[in-house]
């Protein structure tokens, strides 16, 4: 493969990781504090945390989603080497979308609770437009990273990020998908779909199509990043 | 002992242990918010503050908790040369079971100050069916260290992760014993058990059995990290 | 140009960006707090959702301006290689007006929702007062910057920070503007002006007047940051 | 000064240095979350901006308050370059009391809005309670830190721990004074103390009666930490 020679003109990603990182654990964290300790008359107690079960349902679905988000951005982070103006612009679209989800969360969560079918298909729509947005932040991660080959190593790399786009494009069919049959047949169908996506994004998290890649940053210049 | 020869095809564990002191140092600082200023009558500041002594008893333990999980996962990650998705999982586990510990912790100290016994033996089973699945997940991270060598150094590190396992046995058991008491004595009893438990893990939390351990990363390469 | 020597004495950079990027990455995520489901009639939640688009504008705002002053921060930083404690104090100073805009923002976004023309004006005044502040206190630190190169290395950082005075002397007369443009024509037409500031700085995040610069503390010593 | 050798069987600090990064990053930008809009009536709003005053000062005093405690925090750390299980408890400390100081802060600032002067008494007691655990914390970390030379480098380490202790005591001894003042004259008179200290830490924070010092770890080994 070829070998491209060390940039000395751009910076290392080591402070966008750690933005990012904090960003990320922050909206994971917050997950929980909308899981509050119920209401209950004596005797109750057992029976109101029963009752609120889409509450847990709906941290595990949401750690869940963030976790695949941290695990996708460090496969993409490890491969970049240094960091220019368009991969700070596409990196802040990519958080910007993820720490809006909780608000379409809390939507479909209280609509899927309470609400009229029709009601639940707006709040359907509405969680897919906005992971839609996300995959497209993605997608443009990606392609700027398939056509920015001086900011990571080899045409290996180059590829990885080429495949990925394809993820990212399944993303927004799949949620496309999800909205179509919440009018078609049910929202509650929709919601299988949903819970499917990021289960599809954590086994594919290491790229898509080829096996585990090595980090060369290590291998070649042995520092300790 | 046998020693293994670096692996140049997994990343190391900077990015995880980032996210992973992100996401404790939240839950830790977030703890503060549950205690708020006292709504009092003139001259009855000093008596309110007195009554709310509950919520000071569970900062401080709380804290205490969070922060040798904090002593536990530095103890671990310290002794991890790489990363693979396995252990990002197991990781997600430990980080999923201890952001959600605030939820059943507030439960718990509501029921103690006003509910019935029997809805205090109920908020102490939800805490211990929390912090056993914590432990579990801590179970889960040892274990998959324990047959993972490839992630470590040598063999000091496989038995150390072996030993783990034990201490969180150890936990799951520990947690079982608080619950059974709560129903055969009293609430109250369960509480000394649930406070001792995280007293414990602060203790042993350099490893069980064993002299405190050397890093051998620090001195065979003499990276800085 | 003239190369400085190293200096031994001072601590480098590490920590106080850690530190910052924590600071910046609470303040974007903790605006999708603002975001709430809303309160709806059967059948109204698409018409209650479209109804309160100024929170999603808010929150793109918002994002996109503290993501634009990470992105200043990130390039001062990345020329500067070591500490003192006027640097500290001048971050600090940064760091305490940006975590204060979320305060005149909900202000703002309140008072073009709901109040009078003479309180909308209250609340572009606010805005541009605690924006100037902003803007003064980046001016402070980039005057620091300007005349302490023990801080940095070579005469270009220099003129790159004596440059950047420049911009955030243009924040302030331009924040100037959008008030005075509140009281002589409308509120409306000074939020023109306040959402062209970011996308100014987010224009101008590489320097002004200067071809993107390189980081000279990457070639010269081979540290990995 | 007598020499070390360096200590293989210690880790470093940088985690404990992220977690502490993280932990204060919180704490000082969770402060503005308690500045709100205020509610007003048509053409009150400029009246209500300034009535709230002194939620504006609060902010300022607990900002720089949390600032100093960084300054601390990394005056110190930058001298210890190994991490045992004692300094891990000694920080905790340092950390669980800076996390706990809203509290104390809220309520004094809520009593000297509103409360009799008996309450204010009580409320400044309470805040010089707390503010005096803090700085036994930090008394606690560098009587620590004195007594392990192993943990850092060479004899003015060890000289400049032992002289921190002083200002910790002091601390303590003005926090006393500052309570005794709120019984002996005004609670006002006390409020002009408690501001005075955190402008004292942060005049004295790169060392007491030393001109500053140089961090070694920087110049011996090159590592770029």
């Amino acid at each position: 493969m070829a070998r491209r020679t060390p940039r000395l003109d751009l910076p290392d990603t080591t402070r966008v990781e750690m933005f990012s990182d904090g960003v990320l654990a922050i909206v994971i964290t917050l997950l929980v504090i909308e899981v509050r300790p119920p209401e209950h008359d004596d005797g109750e107690l057992f029976t109101e945390l029963v009752h609120q079960w889409p509450a847990y349902l709906g941290y595990l679905t949401s750690f869940i989603y963030v976790g695949v988000i941290w695990l996708n951005h460090h496969a993409a982070f490890r491969r970049i080497r240094y960091l220019d103006r368009g991969l700070n612009f596409a990196n802040l679209g990519v958080l910007a979308t993820t720490a809006f989800l909780p608000f379409p969360t809390a939507v479909l969560a209280e609509a899927m609770a309470d609400a009229t079918t029709e009601d639940q298909r707006i709040a359907v729509a509405l969680y897919g437009a906005v992971a839609s947005l996300m995959c497209a932040s993605w997608l443009g991660l990606y392609h700027y990273l398939a056509r920015s080959p001086r900011l990571h190593m080899d045409d290996g790399d180059r590829r990885f990020f080429h495949g990925e786009r394809i993820r990212a494009v399944a993303g927004i069919a799949a949620y496309g998908l999800a909205v179509a049959l919440a009018w078609l047949l049910d929202p509650i169908v929709s919601l299988l779909v949903l819970f499917a996506i990021p289960v599809f994004y954590a086994v594919t998290s290491e790229g898509w199509g080829e096996p585990i890649r090595r980090r060369r940053s290590v291998e070649t210049d042995g520092t300790s990043r």
